[in-house]
């Protein structure tokens, strides 16, 4: 086995649960990953190795030496600062708290990564190479536990004055509403998140147990979650049926907001909404439609997100690409 | 007197109710202005006309031809097409559907002018030469008749996919709130504008007449104006302190979910915020603080817009110097 010629790419995804790293050519055209779990109660360290490690299994595969390496792309859970390369405590890695990774990994590889947080890379990547194609103005909002944007403008991520752009999920939609995790009540991501739904559906179901959802949950009510709600709803459901069109109606409204503020050509929303498909994606679009001014309202599309579980590959690799 | 040797810039500022055009050295230095009624009753054409005319008097009195013009920037009440340059029915232009304003100018002058909505222009004026110096992320919202808003990321207009951008006076906050003048119910406009305020004082004195504003007023409640209830909770009208802080909430809301979505350096608010000073901007700095999330609550400041009644002119040249 000879040694390659070209340079490389590679992506690596940093999540609560799993270290993903891809190599890729100069083109972005991905040639092999390795994921390992994080193992995030063992500490930053550990991963960091464990990263290092996986990078330098992918080179060997794919018969590649360091300094081949053209360019290297992390996508992390936020906060982070993409100016300085620093980490500052994502929700999911407790422990990683103001961690200068850019530094550390720059150190180890003699090069400068570019980090950017996991909604924006993966809005970028929706942009490159999934449902975002030949749009200018995208944004791509997760749903899932939590819900974010990455804002994505002429091919450039709207970063913000502190790297803190998109927190779409965090705007108030219900002033004395549920605790949000963030502390305030009534946001966008403590009405429609995964945990969010599962615990109305919970209420909901508590006061009234013909529906569905109890029998695919065997009775057991602490144990629905998002994903009852909506194969109950598929079947007809009215239980489920009404919390989708609770909760498609928050949604609605809030990128109704964004939409007003920003005026997308596109909206791609993930996991859940990509789950439920048109069941969450029509009642949400008739409520963007009516909650928004007509122009920006007329222009928006709401859509899936595309690239599914291979998003955070992606996501890296765009930053790079 | 001889004929200057210099280029020139032109900045045009169409309002409702005036028209004024400024004649400006290359560096944006205003140079001499003029301002018609805009009579806006009497048509587009008429208004072209007389714009066509101020111009060539401006020159005329600076010394200067048609072909020292080097650019021509045009400040308009929107919605309008900044790519081709045409007025859609502006709400103070009701006459004004669909005119190629940009060909009109071109074909006079042969120069194709620049043409921008006037929060966005302001902002980018604000930006220039005003509040926002020196920052990369600007919003400038105004706050009078209507409430809309200019985003300026690194010196440069967020227009989004259809210039409808900055639309942050239209985001919904009450549901079923009052109605406003885009259709829509509860937006911030129909809750903060001007003539907003000025319905909530009057039913507020309806119900409750021992209020200084009365007295301002003659006791003519219909003549009540958002400019008694700022200048009775000056002199500590317990009435009028009430409605400023419903007011400074909900504008604290809206900004709040602004700061979330785009995370600014700056927000700058005019005429109503200008007028009122710290009695309204603080409880709105206490409700942003609350009501986003840390960081970029933290960062942001919320200001007077500073350029004033020079704004319109301001606004015009600041697209092409």
């Amino acid at each position: 086995m000879g040694q390659r010629l070209s340079l490389c790419l590679v992506g690596v995804d940093i999540g609560g649960t799993k270290l993903a790293t891809v190599v890729a050519d100069a083109n972005g055209q991905i040639l092999n990953k390795v994921r390992q779990p994080t193992e995030s109660h063992r500490g930053f360290e550990h991963a960091i190795k464990l990263i290092v490690d996986m990078i330098d299994q992918l080179l060997h595969l794919e018969q590649f030496t360091r300094d081949q390496i053209s360019a290297i792309g992390i996508s992390c859970g936020g906060p982070l600062d993409t100016k300085t390369g620093v980490v500052y405590s994502p929700p999911n890695l407790p422990d990683w708290d103001a961690i200068p990774l850019a530094d550390i990994v720059e150190s180890e590889f003699k090069i400068r990564p570019v980090i950017e947080n996991d909604a924006n890379a993966g809005a970028l990547a929706e942009w490159r190479f999934g449902a975002g194609r030949g749009y200018n103005h995208v944004v791509f909002m997760t749903m899932s536990t939590g819900i974010g944007a990455g804002i994505v403008v002429d091919g450039r991520i709207l970063h913000g004055a502190s790297d803190c752009a998109g927190e779409v999920g965090h705007q108030v939609l219900i002033p004395n509403g549920p605790v949000c995790g963030c502390g305030n009540r009534g946001c966008l991501e403590a009405i429609c998140s995964g945990p969010a739904i599962a615990q109305r559906a919970q209420e909901k179901v508590r006061k009234n147990p013909h529906t569905k959802i109890l029998d695919l949950v065997d009775d057991n009510i602490e144990a629905i979650r998002s994903e009852e709600v909506l194969e109950a709803a598929k079947s007809a459901d009215p239980l489920a049926l009404d919390l989708i069109h609770e909760i498609s109606f928050y949604m609605g409204w809030g990128i109704a907001n964004l939409v007003n503020i920003i005026n997308p050509d596109i909206v791609l929303i993930g996991t859940i909404a990509v789950a439920a498909g048109d069941l969450l994606l029509d009642p949400i679009r008739r409520t963007v439609l009516e909650m928004s001014m007509q122009r920006p309202g007329e222009i928006v599309k709401i859509m899936p997100a595309q690239l599914g579980q291979q998003i955070g590959d992606l996501a890296a690799i765009s930053l790079v690409v």
